[in-house]
């Protein structure tokens, strides 16, 4: 449900539990929220930010938790934060007594419009990203827009990339909606009716294929070259993007976003070659990258790596094989595309040459 | 599926799957089987056995094998043990990839007539048992009563005692061909018939309740008094029950089948105190105990124990109630009847100065 005020609509969906029994998982880099959710009252576990520790072991945390206060079948897990807490919260739910009921509230635009909805929930395991996990339904997602007031530029924009190849997956009304959108100033107030219309979007996909046997594979267009370079990132030599700003670290963290926006550069690149796709949106995504983004970094090194990554990707149904979606146009997804190794690197040539 | 030869059974079932997509888990306890798996031609994982092991710990086992094969989701994992076997590869199979198709093949009267069938996986965490789970069917299992002529008595005693209670929950029909039964030889040919029959009764039960909303709580008749004396055995002062032959050590497994046995006992002494059932089931798997099973071993410092691991029982709707499964009379369950600690007591002292 979307809403502008979060204790209203939680009002009527905590009614119906024991209030000792109602429990909270959040992130560390929730803190602009605190007084949102010392506002609900219940006891709150903080998990640590970062894929790094999107792992069995924060799982282990939330499964301690919930025993700790004695939570029985019958209560609550509210998942308050980014998708790493909903994907991590989700999956504890859905393994404690063999399941348990919870709720997500997303405070970044990118868990609105990808994490919190859909049911999928998992962990980072061997390094693959999201190697583990279920598909359980939270009983309600609660998207509150006025939560995304205090995120960074680079956060709303990590969510944005996921907003795109929604709105790649659905039409050209809904993607020139967004590049309409004023990414200099990033105004909130205009993002709720974007981020309902690619809900809503989201919805009619998982609905019609909730555990991902065939059409809901769409929704991974940009992934699996995204998710590759995100495993990169998990390792000790990180791949990052260029921001703004002087970089902090040399293992900054590539946002899942980020990711997402260079994997669609290079799938698109992929629908061109291949399916004969027009290269406005292509060229249009390739802007975008260079004016808000920055560039991917990669070292040669990687490539081999990168590849070999691809081909142990969850939605692949044969071993050492690239399966990919792409798009014939905007609107129209080709979903259990197998790529060779010399198109796929033709379309990083093409990323990384940018 | 039942069947006297297993290759002829398994033939169909994975001629739809690559052979390189397929692996074995079983349990270093199932030695009798080895050349029966070992003509299957997959690479084998082999669990430690015990209840201690069926751990967080053998779940990465299981993830971690999976993976050094490539196995994808369009693999197959096939459990070929008792129990702990399949509840932890089923486990490992709903969980790895958000979900790989598995086949149980049950070694263990036990897992044949309980575990293998229904979708209940899991695991023990924190000391409760199967406390981590998740409800997640096998694409088939495969009953194979051949498999069944190594067992020791003892094995053969604890599915005995989970068909008890099957048929407690079905009719006097099948509780009295149960109790013809001739446990001073247990011939196994005679048993597959039983063993059709018990398994059709539960199909019938978790067909109308897959998620154990409601009725499906009539399969844990015997289970809150029987789980809390084996997490009782968790502990390093471990329950147990005496076997005809001398013990061999003092902290020697409680089988799953005797707690059961043991907690029908109690759970029956309640429905007659409770709900007015007729004394002779009572009498007569007290008779049953005495001759076969041994008497429960239990010191009066566990008491407070055994009652507060009942309270924390996964089937309780709230915090520190005790919540049984009784009967009014045979083939008549009463599922979520809160029990007080005096009546659970009175329950025990009936139980322990038998």
């Amino acid at each position: 449900m979307l809403t502008n005020d979060l204790h209203i609509a939680l009002r009527p969906l905590l009614a119906s539990y024991d209030p000792q029994q109602i429990v909270v998982v959040t992130g560390q880099d929730v803190n602009a929220c605190r007084p949102e959710i010392a506002a609900l009252g219940y006891p709150v576990l903080t998990m640590q930010g970062g894929e790094e520790n999107k792992s069995i072991v924060a799982v282990q945390h939330i499964w301690d938790f919930l025993l700790e206060h004695n939570i029985t079948r019958r209560g609550l897990l509210i998942c308050f934060g980014g998708g790493i807490v909903t994907d991590l919260g989700g999956f504890a739910a859905s393994t404690y007594k063999r399941g348990l009921n919870y709720i997500n509230i997303p405070t970044t635009l990118l868990a609105m419009v990808d994490a919190s909805t859909g049911g999928k929930t998992g962990f980072n395991y061997a390094g693959l990203k999201n190697c583990i996990g279920s598909f359980y339904v939270p009983v309600e997602t609660v998207i509150c827009p006025p939560l995304l007031d205090t995120l960074s530029a680079e956060q709303l924009l990590s969510g944005y990339a996921e907003m795109l190849k929604t709105a790649l997956l659905d039409g050209s009304e809904l993607f020139n909606a967004l590049l309409q959108y004023d990414l200099d100033t990033m105004p909130v107030a205009d993002l709720a009716p974007l981020i309902e219309r690619c809900l809503a979007v989201k919805e009619r996909i998982v609905q019609s294929d909730p555990h991902e046997q065939g059409l809901r594979k769409a929704l991974n267009l940009g992934h699996t070259v995204g998710h590759a370079l995100e495993e990169l990132g998990l390792q000790p030599s990180a791949i990052s993007h260029q921001p703004s700003e002087n970089r902090q670290s040399s293992n900054r963290q590539l946002l899942h976003g980020y990711a997402v926006l260079y994997g669609l550069i290079a799938e698109l690149y992929l629908s061109v070659v291949r399916l004969g796709m027009s290269r406005e949106p292509l060229q249009q995504l390739t802007q975008l990258m260079l004016h808000y983004y920055g560039r991917p970094q990669c070292k040669c090194s990687d490539r081999e790596h990168l590849i070999a990554l691809m081909e142990q990707d969850k939605k692949n149904e044969r071993t050492a094989e690239i399966n990919c979606t792409l798009i014939h146009s905007i609107g129209q997804p080709a979903i259990n595309q197998v790529i060779s190794r010399s198109e796929m690197n033709e379309a990083l040539d093409y990323l990384f040459s940018l």
